[in-house]
This record gives structure tokens, C-alpha cells and sequence, in this order.
């Protein structure tokens, strides 16, 4: 790079002509910015937030702006029952209650002094991709932005409930959250036993407030509202607790209007996010970009259609992992002709994602929760992208 | 949880006493704070940044307070040789330039079309564990902060320059910043075609400005400081550019005054995190805790001694990658009798860490580059921890 200015006839009055005219860009003139102890983003991607929908506050995920399969903290999907509690770490303490051999209070630090372990995860609120949120259609953030994914570090719930001697018939555990709702959720003794993590950590850090800081639960696979936050209380159970948010809210719809109460795992999912609505396909070559998931496992393939479901080809899978965003890409060299495009996952148990019609069929025309129904995009002409499926 | 108050002897003067306080956390009585577009770390967490050295700038990281192998963004190890340049997204070009069939310049829109792919890569500065910074010993942030470990997103720096077309003889790669240093690096063809990527997303979003935004080069496993950051201009040579920062500096020391350029993997290493010095070892049942990494590949095993290297003991090891942060675990039960710590990694080509003592005459003692010495820790009956090399 050239870095000197050429003069043109000012010195000896010889004419000249700058055969190399100086194109050095503006920040190469100065020495730059300081570096800050916390960094933040470029101001140039001041568009990359959290945005709300129908719900009231910026909970959803700019997932068509994500870049392989972690979500950053900052961008992590929210959804409280109560707002964001300031929780004290140092006076933080979680009881284990009820059918015991001891009650046992935990600090912070005693819970960091079990093994620790980093699991990858995704979690979806029961509700994502449900009709009615406002600005469903505009872009994936609001069709599918309340499902994020991040590496989660803590222990294993069942270390500290062995701690405390849990009996046979001990079949249930009641969570509750240390927020102004009083948050409770009960799960089933063996999805504790399985694989139910107590995380402090994510993607690196302490987790965020609004994601449960100082302890949150991650039931890897299970509806959103199941991994309860700002844990402060476990209590051993014979029967679940029957709460508000386990039988009003989040139980599952069926076409006869009867619903079913802890149907926790989320179903198979998946969807395109590059191209979709709000970006624009380019003529020539593109690579199409999406991501999958099921809480029952691993996505054992994508397939990807450009003409409406009459043909179907088997998408290329990155980072295969159980009850994880996986991500899925496909070639696209594009002419410019109208398609419509849609992606159907399969997960390793063999479900695989309805259509819109199959899944109305199954769940009646109101089902809001665990919605999986295959996603279509419509390319126009011009390369602009609408949303086929609402 | 019970939420009522009870009174004592107030209202029909009945003496009675409250046989349950009411112990309801502040945070349970009122709704808690509304949700950000863009979120932040707890208030309770302010003490979790980066922190200046020997150098200018708060470059290090807190690696004693990471949570599994992946470093946030916001606390990535920053070095610059002229600050933090300020790019913008739209206007940027990358330049394709000197033995190529055809010279090319690439939007970040361009740069998009190409296959995205996603690896998870440490960086370390080249200095990273020299002697001489300011406040070594205090803590593992300004003993081994300056690595970090990110998942990388972006495309392979092969795929570019086919489009260009590269002959035989080109078998340097030039690669320049747009920063006010205009920082050249040169780069071996046999890297470049092997794993080198250019990279603009990091943990799951766009690069952040003191890392690169928006474009940098990742070689997986060699010196942070051949990994260019704001990287706009590539030209290939037959020869190196034999710039500063690979002649001046951050070229090899020899014992005998001699110094090496262009070697750029990083030698395998390993730091114990947990125990370490600022923290406290608590009597009673703990988990030893530790970062191992190599530039030349995966992390083989990593031995723990407790005994000042009298005896071994094998480390569990979780995450192994190459050249990648890998975390490994130990129980240790602590009677409260002092304690020598070290950790020692060897990684799947059989390079081991040498002792303090092989490494001075192996390298000479005012070796600052690439040290990787067996980093030990000393453990008081206190519980209290120091740096027993330094």
C-alpha cells in the first residue's frame, strides 16, 4: 500500500499527474480507538438487538443474523413472568426441600465446588413460531427468534440431590425461581436424573440476568419455560405441583380443545435463515444457510426443497449434537426464476416436521405451543423474500 | 415458599410468635427490570474484564473466571500496534493482489457467498507468559491472559485466492491491516492452503472492532500476531514482505543471541485456572481445574503433580480439538497441608511442556516469545495461592 502523497507541479513547476492516485483508507491516517475492558460491538451493527413482538419486551433472537450455532448471551431470547430480579450472589442460597434424607442450603461457591461441566444446548419457549405474534413474517426474529443456543456450564442436578438423599417415591421435582412471580415448575425425577444441568455459566461467563444469573435450570430439550431461572428453591416431590404455568399456560393443545399437561420435550424443527424475509437473494451463486433442532436428539438429516415440495435434497450437516442447533447449508446457484423454498428436518427417533395442513390436523387451528410446522420462503422475481407459511 | 407476614400480638393481643419468619427474598416482592435489546453482565460481575500489563491497553483476560473453553467476546486478549481502527461494513473492500491470474477486490457481501464454516480456534499472543509484565504472579490473568478461545465463523482464505488463481511460485501470502499501522504479516502458502480462514463472525455474531471488524485472518494454532486483524489487502509473493513485526519482532530468541523468523506455531502449554493465585483453596472435597492448548495440534494428555513433580497424576480431559482450548479436571481433596501445583500438557505430535529450568536453556533466559514453561503454583496452609514460577 502506498502511502505518499503525489504534488502535482507545486515544487519546480514541472506538471505532473498522480499516476497512482493515494486511496488510503481513512482509518490507516491516525493511530485508532482504545481498547475498553468490556467490549461491545461495532456501531455498525447496531441493528443486531433483540426485538419484541407479541410479547412486551425484546425477547426475540436476530437468528437470521447469527453466525454458526452459538447465540451470543446478549442475543439469547427472553421470556420473565415478573421482569429481570437483581440478585445478590453472596447472599444467594439454594434449599433443597421436602422428601430428603437432609435439608440442605447451598452457596455459590458450594455449588462451583461440584464437577463441572460445559454442555452445548439449545432452548425454544413452547410458544416460538406460534400465529399471533404482530410482526410475524417480516423476518426469521419474529417467526423464529425464541430459540437460541449457547454453552452451558454448572453441575449436574442430580449431584447436589444426592447430596441431600432423594427416596423412591420422590418422582417429582419442584423448582422454584426467586423472581416477583414466584416462578415454580415440576419436573420429572427422570429427566433430573438424566441429563437436567444446574448452570452458572454461559458461553463462557456468568450467566446474564435476564437468563437466571446466579443459577438457572437447563432441562436440555424441554420447553423454555420448564428451565426455570434465578433457581433458589428444589423440593422433592411425590406428585408435581399442578402450577399456574404447568396447567393455565404451556399445557398442549389438542384438536378435540382438551390439553395435555408435561408434554416438555420440544419437537423436531428447522428453518432457513439464509435466504428469508428481509434479505434479498442474489443472482448466481449463494450458499443457503439454516438451522435445526429436536428435543428428543440429534437432527439425523435436512432436507431442502426450491419448487414447493415436489422435489427434495438432502441439505450438508455441521455440528451434529444432541438437543443443539445444528446447522444446515446447501449450494443455491440462483437464475432469478420465482421459488419457494422450505426445509424439513428429521431427528434421529424418526420425527419429522408436518406441513402446515399436518399439523393443523394434529393440534387444531389454535395451537400455539411446540409448533413445528414446516416454514416456507417465497422468492420473488426481484431476489425479495416474503414468508410462505404464517 | 410461604409469602405472608406474620404478626405478633398486635390485633387482638394475643401473645403469639412467628414460628416460620418470614425469610422472602427482596427480589420475590416486586416485578424485577424490563429486558435489553442488547444485553450485559450482572452489576455483581464488574470485576470479570480485561486488565492492563505490561501493555497499554486493558488487553488481558481473566481466564481464572472462564466457564469452559470458550472466552466471550467482550474479554478476548486484545493486542494492537496502532489502536482499534474504526471500518465501515459497507465501504470496506478486500484486494486480491500480485501473482494472480486476475486481480480482485470483495464486498462483505461478496465474502458472504463463499461457504461459511465455523471452527473453534485459542489464539495466543506470541508474548503471552513473558517475563516482565507488570503484575505475573498475581493471578492467571497476567500470567496466561493473553489467549483466549473463540469460535471462529467465516470462510477458507484458499477459496478467495482460487478465484483470483494463484501460480506455482507464489509461495508467500502478504497480508495487511487497515489499521494506522498498516501491520503486514507474511504468511506461507503451505498454511494459507491447509486451514487459514478469514473470518467476520465471532461466538455466534460480527467480529467485534478490537478483533478485526470487519475481517481478519485466523491461522489455527500459530502466533496471535500473524492472525491480521481489519485485513483488507492479500498479495501474493515469492518471497516474505520481511516487515517489522516479523524481523524486528516477535521473531524466535536462541540461547546464543540468534533469533528465528517464521516460526509461527504456538508450543503446547497448560495452565492450572482453579486453584490459582487471587483465589483460595478451600479444605474439604474440590475439582482442580486448568486450560491446555497446542498450535500443532490436539492436546494428548495433560499430568498434574501436587507434589512438586515427585509424582503424576493423569488429568481428565473434556473438549479436545485441535488447536483449541481444552479444559482438563482433577478431584482434590485438601487436607490443609501446603502444596506445590503444576500442570503438564503433551499433545498428539509429542511435544511436552519443558521445566522452567529446560526452558532457559533451551531458549535463553530473556526468551519472551512463545514460552511455555510448566507454570507452578504454591499452595499455603492458609489456603492462599502465589506463583511459584515466574
Amino acid at each position: 500500500m502506498r502511502r505518499q502523497t503525489f504534488l502535482t507541479g507545486t515544487l519546480f513547476g514541472v506538471t505532473g499527474r498522480a499516476i497512482e492516485p493515494p486511496t488510503v483508507p481513512p482509518s490507516m491516517l491516525h493511530p485508532g480507538a482504545n481498547v475498553t475492558p468490556y467490549g461491545a460491538p461495532s456501531h455498525e451493527e447496531a441493528d443486531v438487538v433483540r426485538r419484541p413482538s407479541g410479547l412486551p419486551s425484546p425477547a426475540m433472537t436476530p437468528l437470521q443474523r447469527q453466525l454458526g450455532i452459538i447465540t451470543p448471551s446478549a442475543l439469547h431470547f427472553v421470556r420473565t413472568h415478573a421482569g429481570v430480579p437483581d440478585v445478590h450472589e453472596r447472599r444467594f442460597r439454594l434449599a433443597v426441600r421436602g422428601l430428603v434424607r437432609r435439608s440442605l442450603d447451598f452457596t455459590m461457591d458450594d455449588l462451583r465446588r461440584f464437577p463441572q461441566i460445559s454442555r452445548t444446548h439449545f432452548i425454544e419457549c413452547s410458544g416460538n413460531t406460534a400465529p399471533g405474534w404482530n410482526a410475524l413474517g417480516t423476518t426469521v426474529q419474529f417467526s423464529h427468534g425464541l430459540a437460541s443456543c449457547s454453552v452451558w456450564t454448572g453441575l449436574r442436578l442430580r449431584d447436589v440431590l444426592d447430596e441431600a438423599g432423594t427416596p423412591e417415591d420422590g418422582t417429582w421435582l419442584v423448582v422454584e425461581g426467586l423472581d416477583g412471580a414466584a416462578y415454580q415448575r415440576s419436573i420429572p425425577m427422570s429427566k433430573v436424573r438424566d441429563d437436567a444441568l444446574l448452570v452458572y455459566g454461559q458461553n463462557g461467563e456468568a450467566l446474564r440476568p435476564e437468563q437466571g444469573y446466579p443459577l438457572r435450570l437447563v432441562l436440555p430439550g424441554f420447553e423454555g419455560s420448564a428451565n426455570v431461572k434465578w433457581v433458589h428453591r428444589l423440593e422433592v416431590r411425590r406428585a408435581p405441583a399442578y402450577a399456574r404455568d404447568e396447567t393455565a399456560r404451556y399445557a398442549i393443545e389438542r384438536p378435540d380443545g382438551k390439553r395435555v399437561v408435561f408434554d416438555l420435550a420440544m419437537p423436531v424443527k428447522s428453518v432457513i435463515v439464509d435466504p428469508s424475509p428481509g434479505r434479498r437473494l442474489e443472482r448466481g451463486t449463494n450458499e443457503l444457510r439454516g438451522l435445526a433442532w429436536s428435543g428428543a436428539g440429534s437432527i439425523a438429516h435436512v432436507e431442502v426443497t426450491v419448487d414447493d415440495g415436489t422435489t427434495w435434497v438432502p441439505a450438508t450437516l455441521d455440528s451434529v449434537s444432541p438437543r443443539c442447533f445444528t446447522r444446515f447449508t446447501l449450494p443455491l446457484r440462483w437464475s432469478g426464476a420465482p421459488l419457494r423454498l422450505a426445509s424439513r428436518a428429521t431427528d434421529d427417533t424418526g420425527q419429522t416436521q408436518p406441513t402446515a395442513q399436518q399439523f393443523v390436523a394434529a393440534r387444531g387451528a389454535g395451537a400455539r405451543y411446540h409448533v413445528n410446522r414446516i416454514q416456507t420462503w417465497d422468492v420473488a422475481a426481484t431476489g425479495d423474500i416474503t414468508a410462505g407459511t404464517i
